[in-house]
């Protein structure tokens, strides 16, 4: 199981992709990396890694990066040779790979791997996966990318790719597929998902009509389709408002006595339990669904434990061979 | 000051909506409450209220009430006489009171207020604002209604409304008004968006430009406007994701040992303080915006402190003349 790797574009820097790289290699004894990027950065940092796991490290030089703030319509023709995300992306293309991983730039990412790996046949926008997490497990909302101007067809579509992912990579049975919209009943919604709803009722997945944002987090679906508009502000809007909750208890220790201070204390370990349920460093990232190839995004500030669970959810998509049973999906709608 | 309350439609009940009432009495002297309902129900709870405060309540018969599940636009037409939020309006409408408020059914309201006050002139949908918590103030973001289809004209108009209302009501200085987007950026947007966004940079408000979901909670904007469809959805993944953290908080206090869950109660005061922070229910509930009237619209399930607070919004609405305010400004703009 060969997994590639743009270690470069981590906003959090190259080591920290190299120590999930090392801890990903230490949970998985199948896994090679192809770590992607400049030699002169990754040599120094891939030679202290624990001796045990360096034999399953392959570097792979690629001289330029795209960086988080490069208008990627503009940069990315001139660097798709040398990019350390085209260049894993090439490895997946060429079979060296089973599967690549991509924080960063998302956009650099969603171009390199729609224009190198192409499209599923019949897929007509790729979207990206991004689990919520609902407590005892994750809904995948997609899309969760830039797609601003979906049809009610690729709503369809995203449907069926959400619905493969949940079952054969996350493991879910027989996820529940819902419909982002204002309101359960049938008759709410704009224009767009009003449009989606037969074509969704019609497809091949257990649809369950419309969902609301609250369902996005009780365990009521599996999957929920949105426009990467909507999808967008709702991932920005659950991240602010968490944030806002933990900044007030935080400001409340602050401000009340020593007894709740002490109390704080003794709460650590709840607290710490219960940000790794809800954070999303625990799930790598989502997947870059309808691309001909396994191909991971995480969030650009990717930490180590991220890049370990999105070596570990690419890997577990090439086992499960997520593409072929999305080509698969589509040929048998179609 | 005199207020008109629809106290029969609270989804908690009649006795709660009396409490209400009576503790925005006992923090208000100057008010009356004219509360509104079946007085069958009305005057037993009246009647057990703090004689000091009981001169200023009067009761206005409604024989009837238009329920949560009812259908508005059947329903409405046959009621609009006696249904308890048809009778509070009318008290507004014909100068009885100089603002009303209701809890329940929504469409309900946004009809009755609509069609017996009509539109300020100029308004082509009015829309409700629904305050967002963000530690130490709010954002107002609209519309939290139900305008699915809005125009690129009607977010302009809603981001005046809302500039009116924050600056005047909740005494915001020079609000800050930003277009909920799916990044900061011009370019970012959907057609919608793209569209308002020169009407909002050349409308008479302070206008930041496109924002994010996270910007409703951090204090990065006053007012945030965006379709009904996306307000909907948005405060809805925010309700769902703070149950869910709260929710996953208890859950590790129950799993946990003995210190951490002594850590738990001594930090309730902590709790409780930020809860009371980050509650939809000290808020009371939003106004319904370019109606020609205060009308106030609070949450279905309005429990006593949400009622209480609603009287005192309505009021100040009635005190600082927000709708001959926003009759202004739209006489001001066209």
């Amino acid at each position: 199981m060969r997994i590639a790797l743009d270690a470069m574009t981590s906003e959090l820097g190259v080591d920290e992709a190299i120590h999930g790289l090392f801890d990903a290699l230490a949970a998985d004894p199948e896994l090679t990396v192809l770590a992607v990027g400049l030699p002169a950065a990754l040599e120094p940092l891939l030679s202290h890694g624990p001796s045990a796991l360096r034999s399953r490290v392959e570097l792979v030089a690629a001289p330029d990066v795209i960086g988080m703030d490069e208008e990627v319509a503009q940069v990315f023709k001139g660097k798709k040779e040398t990019a350390s995300v085209a260049v894993a992306t090439r490895l997946l293309k060429d079979g060296k790979a089973q599967g690549a991983i991509s924080p960063g730039n998302t956009g650099a990412s969603v171009m390199s791997a729609t224009l190198l790996l192409g499209r599923v046949p019949g897929v007509r926008r790729p979207a990206i996966l991004t689990p919520l997490p609902t407590g005892n497990g994750y809904c995948g909302l997609l899309d969760a990318g830039g797609v601003v101007d979906a049809r009610p067809e690729d709503l369809m579509q995203w449907a069926i790719m959400g619905s493969v992912y949940m079952e054969h990579v996350l493991h879910v049975q027989a996820p529940r597929v819902g419909l982002l919209s204002n309101g359960e009943e049938p008759t709410k919604g704009n224009a767009q998902t009003l449009g989606a709803l037969p074509l969704l009722q019609g497809a091949p997945i257990r649809f369950i009509g419309n969902v609301e944002g609250r369902d996005l987090f009780n365990g009521h679906c599996d999957v929920a389709v949105a426009d990467g508009f909507l999808g967008n502000v709702v991932l920005k809007t659950a991240e602010g408002i968490s944030k806002m909750i933990l900044a007030q208890l935080k400001e409340e220790y602050r401000r009340q006595g020593l007894l709740p201070k002490v109390g704080g204390l003794l709460s650590k370990p709840v607290f710490r339990a219960m940000l790794k349920r809800v954070s999303p460093d625990e799930f790598g990232g989502g997947p870059l669904l309808g691309v001909d190839g396994n191909f991971i995004i995480t969030h650009g500030r990717a930490n180590r434990v991220m890049i370990r669970n999105g070596l570990r959810v690419a890997a577990e998509c090439a086992r499960q061979d997520l593409t072929g049973r999305i080509t698969h999906a589509f040929k048998a709608a179609a």
